[in-house]
């Protein structure tokens, strides 16, 4: 059995019907393989799809070798917008978010950041920490979900395009701040 | 007729079953009122729906007076989360991310940032501008989708509490920034 080509079809048919409605039979036959070989490797659907969501994230997400930390975040932010603005990404984070409340769909959203696709990226920014290039201090884990919150509200509520432009916006906001530094103010009014 | 109370309906109505199969004459028997009315004063479902998005993001945002930038940014984002997570607020979210494509949902995001749901929080910001609490170049639009971002993600995909102590390190973050100041390195090695 093609593992890879039963794992693919299965992000199709999740970004086309949805979690609830995806069939284990259905994801077999259009995969052009026996059901029972299917659920063989993987027993339920809820095997079956977080297998294809985690082979889905490890492949997207690509470790950042840039050295510098502009380029670094900005290589972290494009491969999490390419991964959601993709149309299996997009069928999943819809996914999550329409059976919101349902105990499949709060199990999908925990594999999400399991695996390389926590660890990669977090390593990047652990690198960037010893580089001498974030605070050592860094909350690490709330800096990568805050890029990929940005990324989220860009692609579903602005419907607006993740592009270089708005990537290095982004990445100036998180790296240097907005608020101003309190040791600016040396020069006091006189 | 009650206006309030027929865009309170909509609302709950909206979280319940969706964009899509929101219907008008279910709404106007809800809320206790003739249909004609409704349409008369809301001639689409469209129509109706805007408005009671529009309220509700009135209602619950309140614009941030403590005129201390870390306490401003963390109202900000402590009013968006307390949208975003009430019942109609999920709801809402959940239905445009669900109905991602259609041009009903797409107008409907796009009401979501319109008047003074947006107003209030960018005067808040721009007003800590003029305070020479945030750089003068503060990219204000962009802060505030990032705060919005940061806690779609916090609700939706991890799943976790939006409370104060999560807030202020989304705060510190979003003004003091993860990188380091180049300034601080005036000690070269020797």
């Amino acid at each position: 059995m093609v593992v890879n080509r039963v794992l693919e079809v299965t992000l199709v048919e999740l970004g086309r019907v949805g979690l609830e409605r995806l069939s284990v039979p259905e994801v077999a036959e259009r995969a052009g393989v026996n059901k029972t070989s299917v659920y063989r490797r993987w027993p339920t659907k809820q095997h079956l799809v977080k297998a294809a969501l985690q082979q889905s994230m490890e492949a997207t997400t690509r470790p950042p070798e840039t050295g510098a930390l502009g380029s670094d975040l900005a290589s972290l932010a494009s491969s999490l917008a390419e991964f959601i603005t993709s149309p299996t990404g997009l069928g999943i984070v819809r996914t999550v978010m329409a059976d919101g409340d349902s105990a499949e769909a709060k199990a999908l959203t925990a594999t999400m950041w399991r695996g390389p696709a926590r660890d990669l990226p977090r390593a990047a920014l652990e690198q960037a920490i010893s580089r001498g290039e974030l605070k050592p201090d860094t909350d690490v884990e709330l800096l990568l979900f805050t890029v990929a919150g940005a990324i989220m509200h860009r692609v579903f509520i602005e419907r607006a395009r993740v592009d270089d432009a708005w990537l290095k916006r982004l990445v100036k906001l998180l790296s240097e701040g907005a608020g101003k530094k309190p040791g600016r103010h040396h020069a006091r009014s006189m």
